[in-house]
């Protein structure tokens, strides 16, 4: 089945709409801004809504664009040798475009409280570290956290979606909730990106530090996607290492 | 395999009777009418109840009516071409009923509590907004959060039932689990209904508020299902966007 | 494939075991005795502990005895017409010996606290209701809650695991997690039950009120469960109702 | 299909890298090192984060090395009779450097915390019991409970990938989550180990009694897994058992 690229372009921008606007949401709306209270969805609330945006979604269009919603893992697709450079590009666009979007009704809904709203440094869900942030975790480890984040996140669905694992169906299944696991783990550092998209949609509206601070939830993600691509295919799916 | 439309509308009117009473009985019996304290299940367990009600009954009735449980889901597949107008009538009808049943033995049970039971405004898990609940949303926010609630849960559903779709078994995981997610970010704002059936169920017994604002709980959630019907068609699985 | 009775039984002792010693064990050593605190799992941890018990033992020995690891499913089993009354005699007194030992291992584990332990009213997670048992619900409530809890449990199992149902693989998923659902709503009510075997493991240890209500537990359950299995053969799969 | 040993090292050594890294970083970054506050993941989440992680590498590299990412499991298998010893002893070592890497890469996040960090008794998420360890269970409790956990994981482990079992394609969920199971009921008492490499990776960072208490992670474990293949074989599945 071959499925026209306008069809993969709106379910990636879609997808990642969904993705930023629940995931985002969840930390905004239902516990106070990433700081959970007793009444409020807490950390793992916040870790389940970004997994289960994911599980979601992979069921909705894993069918029609594979599902990505997220730019390190259309690079590291074309790292593998599984997409041509050309269709990334595309599906980039598509997700950062879906991202702001996603944040953008986000920001609707918060401004839309009787309390009123106010522009918080980080706002909206953004991604940062350092002093004022969470956990309060230096450059280093947030670096090396959201490097290995996404290496991991990488061969779970370079693993759970090649063609030599029988069990493919449960790819969506696995992806969204080890996207759960690195959040259970990771908020306290960086707020978890592990997904340029991600970061790039709030920022836009929460601005300084959360913008300052983007190069790293670019760089990092893509990275440690790379290099899981390039680790899986030479150590552990090289062609070499099966006997049929 | 041709199921009768009796057993439909048993399986349409038991499924909706368990999705109002265990989702609303998660809020009202286990935390504390919507406020979760630190001996209650929380915002989170309320979104797995609700959520969990919905991937059981899947899985429970799915190969029977097909499991709406929801009148903006009955709508949507009309609009998407998957259901007649004539057999959603009766669906809705059962759903609307199962609704009222689930919310009665919810009431039976609260009402016998040893110390009483006080009929407060919005009980039994009636959805509402504004000044008195939850999070304090306006209208605007209400309505919007109703709507892009609705349209991606209809989003997970045309996809991940799609014939198109090879992994059609985790419908029901991703469906539910998506019910979970929706929770998760919106009991803030509007309680989260994106279920005409499941407002006005409870809403019978609260009165008040609970039966004047009914009207956002039907018309968003239709609107926003149909909207997703629309653009599921028309940008996602348009036919002439594929080649086989 | 035919498997002996003597691994049926061995399978829906040890599974009940696992229920009980996993599932009390939860409420016992992780959440202070069902009232759960700022440092221990909460309602949802011990809702999730049922669950998952239920879920993992489905996958590992439902091939070997259909894994009902309770009286009420067997009873269920024998009027739905998929069990006989002998086999289900066996299966029960099984259940009842794994039930037993359950407790006993978490008897010694809790006892082996540096603290010490003293047994206390509704020791080891039995189940209970009135005043003095968490939510002070009175006879009817625990009544109506353990009657409709297991009527939703059974509905689940026998539509998730029917011959109709080409999701069969996912009645595992499905009855597992129903049976968080089920303890997230009515934890409060009376510990939940929905299963004989598993109240008559911890209520020997605990003796006092946790035996003088057991009765609840054996009749609620099964009448629950049986009522269950008349409605789905007679409006949900009645053969009448399906034209191939 | 035929996986060089070459593959299976490496994914035994990165799964299991995974598993501590993502385990005990949850203890140790998320919820405040085991004990878990309002702003924490808590136990649950710490749960979840450990049987997330083994749910995600079962379907991530379970097609190549069947993702033991424990000696205890590779240990039952030999007992089992499903693998050779010597190949065992290659996954083992795997399995011990894996740990190792995993918690040293925790030791370079957390180290990274612009208030710094204090090596304090059991750190990084290591292994314990008695006076000062969470719970405070004694000696005999702890190994009870590894045994007993340990012998749990196997049935279902043994269960699941049965060959007679025809929903192999669920055991990476139900594993998984048995996993979840455990850590939800046993963090109090040991942490939970129910796997040697999980206890020794921390353990070398963390020293004093995270070292003298090593020698109950490696025994109860395999222990508890070779008696399960022991009952597994002879009791629920032997041949003898089974008529075609």
């Amino acid at each position: 089945m071959n499925v026209s690229l306008t069809s993969k372009i709106v379910a990636e921008m879609l997808g990642t709409m969904v993705l930023v606007l629940m995931g985002c949401g969840s930390a905004v709306i239902a516990a106070s801004n990433g700081i959970p209270d007793v009444n409020g969805v807490g950390l793992l609330g916040i870790a389940f809504a970004f997994g289960l945006s994911v599980l979601a979604m992979v069921y909705a269009i894993g069918h029609i664009s594979g599902c990505h919603i997220n730019p390190a893992i259309s690079v590291a697709m074309v790292v593998a040798g599984r997409m041509k450079a050309k269709e990334a590009a595309f599906y980039i666009i598509a997700q950062i475009i879906g991202a702001i979007i996603g944040a953008g009704i986000l920001y609707v809904i918060v401004t839309n409280q009787i309390a009123g709203f106010e522009l918080k440094p980080y706002a909206l869900g953004s991604n940062g570290w350092g002093a004022g942030y969470l956990g309060e975790y230096n450059t280093v480890a947030a670096f090396v956290a959201e490097f290995i984040f996404t290496f991991i996140f990488l061969l779970v669905i370079l693993g759970s979606t090649s063609t030599k694992n029988i069990n493919g169906g449960f790819a969506g299944l696995a992806i969204g909730l080890s996207l759960t696991l690195i959040h259970i783990v990771g908020i306290k550092i960086t707020g978890v990106s592990v997904n340029p998209a991600r970061s790039i949609g709030p920022a836009i509206f929460a601005g300084g530090a959360a913008i300052s601070q983007l190069w790293l939830f670019i760089v990092a993600p893509i990275l440690g996607g790379a290099v899981a691509a390039l680790v899986h295919g030479a150590l552990i799916e090289n062609p070499k290492n099966f006997k049929e």
